[in-house]
């Protein structure tokens, strides 16, 4: 198509695809400024009509797979989500010569290698800029702007979903279904929310920057992956005590010869800049051996974030397909036939400071078990908070901060704990991150 | 040169270009593979060796031209700063049919027009990604990743001395000369520091952006600019007492029909995020309709950093140059024949709240008569500190944070202020920054 206008197809009409719709409608002029070359929106698919979107200019079909057959679509915009037809879509696109651009990490994540060696097999462009981070160039800065360094680790906040529900249970003190009800009723939680509440998200988003990053194959069985239900107002207010925030971070580091990937609520020091990052904003902190650290934040969701992020790889593919005959740019930063596959470091190999919260009888002797317990497992304890009894109560809340000690560690001395009389409940455990490389 | 290794020549072996070197030397493979086709460093030329470079793999000139006139050389990488020879040599390259990368944001700023011309004319690629805030990708962000957004703003801190100035001073309460000596000592101001100080290469680096983000020519008489110069130690302490941070800020607004362009220092709200980038961080923030507000956080300086971004330029167009005939994406966001110039609303037609600090005869009567000139220019009180007159003293210091108006009326209503006998000195003024669009 060198030459001549690039024609998109978009399949799905919900939240990103009708923001799509109302970039071109409303940006033509401009998009087509910085293109260079033409890009237009020919041919939308959707089930069902969404009110908000003006579609006159448009071919419309109620099957999304004619778009994908359609001669006169040269790429298609997969926003249908799910990871069962958007895969045949795209592979489908694929077959039929067409570029694909999505924002679907799932299907990324989950399905990314074979859809990546497909396209490069037919010399096609496979981008999902908007796949992670919403309108955050953390894509293009992964894989173009930090093409000559060495990527060692990143730590980011990529579900807004959950970093809302957690800043909100922290100013207001509520309990953690009040909130995700509200984040429902507010639109920013799905009606299934069990993929942003229990980590899977931010799973699959961690899944594609490692590829980018670290050179491996998409996996998603890579991340040790917990959820934010297990955070209760309390330990938000005991954090903020001890001088920290709880985000639900994704992780992924560099260790010798493995690769550390993990998603859970961790314990962040106030100062920080990620700590401050609040409501459905998103932040990803990159720390490289040229740039060091950079820190990109925004709105990680979103109709119109999100359809900019679309609208972006759209350009890029609009300018660099006017000129050459294929995306020079590697779906997955190198070509995929040179993706290494690396090991993980298992959970219980993991060493970080750690915050535990117990209730225990409220008699003397029960501490001095406790830490027996925790020594025994070589835990050292650096601070420690103890709170009266409450009226009436026999028992009482004791909040540990621990040395830096491996999640083996960890268990084996919680379990020990657990096994207590004295204990009422189990242990809350969460991790503290330490940002080591910065 | 398609399907064949690019073959990079570099002018210049300072800060920047031996940290181009240093990668080139540490990170070919890597580099090799993120860049599809080949990518090598071929040619350097310097005045004079740097000790702490390893030339051993590359033909090395004395004369930066021979590196221009190398016809095994396809780009070359520009970072001998200033804008004479500078300007010479890479006029001189594009005369070759060479492409060019560089980091110099003066030559960029005060040439980029004619040289943009003339690349985009032979069908060779200009680009620039270090010339602004060093690693952090926001030069491809605008043209790139924001490329579906009308941007509506930017506010950045840019120039990374200037601000590890200002947080020393504020941090530490010392004056700016002797924050200043520290910075020359420490290497992060130049020998001549005034570009830092003056504002002015932070407004060369403002002119590059408001380029890019609103779809003007450079032209670097557009910023109002002012320097760090004028703020004092006491400046940030009442400025953190009225619960602001003191930061340098380049500013690009779209206003109707004009663009609102502005270096200087002002008061930003200290939950801000912008306010707690310190040290010789930078942080550029664009507002774009699209997307809303993105926050790009890292090093805007140093060796390794910037040349991560100059690398970045170059596997760019590795990439690209390997697919296409030329580079597809347009060197200031679109053609240059469709930059259009906008007026630049003049300074005092902006509004802002502004800050005046003013000492004055400790009697009474004197506060009477300052806030009737205020007010003579339509000008109210928001907050006002009044310091007990310190012993020995015949004169108090008034700090006042005023109402919105415009530059005009605080000129009016301070030459009126200034003409009275009761005050002693001229009255500071800085701008506080609201950031409405946000």
């Amino acid at each position: 198509m060198t030459g001549s206008d690039l024609r998109v197809g978009l399949c799905g009409l919900g939240t990103v695809g009708s923001g799509v719709v109302q970039l071109f409608n409303s940006h033509s002029g401009l998009i087509r400024q910085r293109c260079g070359a033409g890009l237009q929106l020919t041919h939308v698919g959707a089930r069902r009509d969404n009110p908000g979107c003006d579609l006159t200019q448009y071919r419309v079909s109620r099957d999304i797979f004619d778009v994908v057959r359609d001669p006169e679509v040269d790429v298609v915009v997969e926003l249908i989500g799910g990871t069962s037809v958007a895969r045949e879509l795209v592979e489908e696109a694929l077959e039929q010569g067409k570029h694909v651009v999505t924002a679907n990490k799932a299907l990324i994540a989950e399905h990314g290698n074979a859809l990546a060696a497909q396209a490069e097999a037919k010399g096609l462009a496979l981008r999902f800029e908007a796949a992670v981070a919403g309108g955050i160039p953390v894509i293009k800065t992964l894989r173009e702007s930090l093409a000559a360094n060495a990527v060692s680790g990143i730590v980011g906040i990529i579900n807004g979903t959950g970093n809302f529900i957690l800043t909100e249970m922290a100013s207001a003190g509520r309990p953690f279904a009040d909130v995700l009800a509200e984040a429902q009723a507010l639109g920013y939680a799905e009606a299934d929310p069990t993929f942003d509440v229990d980590g899977t998200d931010a799973a699959h988003k961690l899944v594609i920057l490692a590829s980018l990053a670290f050179g491996v194959p998409l996996d998603t069985r890579g991340p040790f992956t917990e959820g934010i239900d297990r955070v209760h107002p309390e330990d938000l207010e005991f954090a903020r005590e001890l001088g920290f925030c709880i985000k639900h971070l994704g992780i992924a580091r560099r260790r010798v010869d493995a690769l550390d990937l993990r998603v859970h609520p961790a314990l962040v020091p106030a100062a920080r800049q990620i700590a401050r990052v609040d409501g459905v904003l998103n932040a990803v902190m990159i720390e490289a051996d040229a740039v060091g650290e950079i820190v990109l934040t925004g709105p990680g969701a979103g109709s119109l974030p999100t359809a900019s992020a679309v609208c972006a790889d759209l350009v890029d593919l609009g300018r660099v397909l006017s000129a050459a005959a294929s995306d020079p740019v590697p779906i997955l930063g190198i070509a995929t036939a040179a993706l290494t596959p690396q090991p993980i470091v298992p959970a219980e190999d993991v060493t970080c400071a750690w915050y535990l919260r117990l209730v225990v009888s409220d008699r003397p002797g029960v501490m001095a078990e406790i830490t027996r317990l925790l020594g025994d497992s070589g835990i050292s304890i650096e601070s420690l908070i103890q709170r009266p009894p409450v009226a009436n109560s026999s028992h009482v809340t004791v909040v540990m901060l621990t040395d830096v000690v491996t999640g083996g560690q960890i268990q084996s001395a919680v379990s020990n704990i657990e096994a207590l009389p004295a204990l009422q409940g189990e242990v809350t455990c969460l991790r503290v991150e330490s940002f080591e490389g910065a």
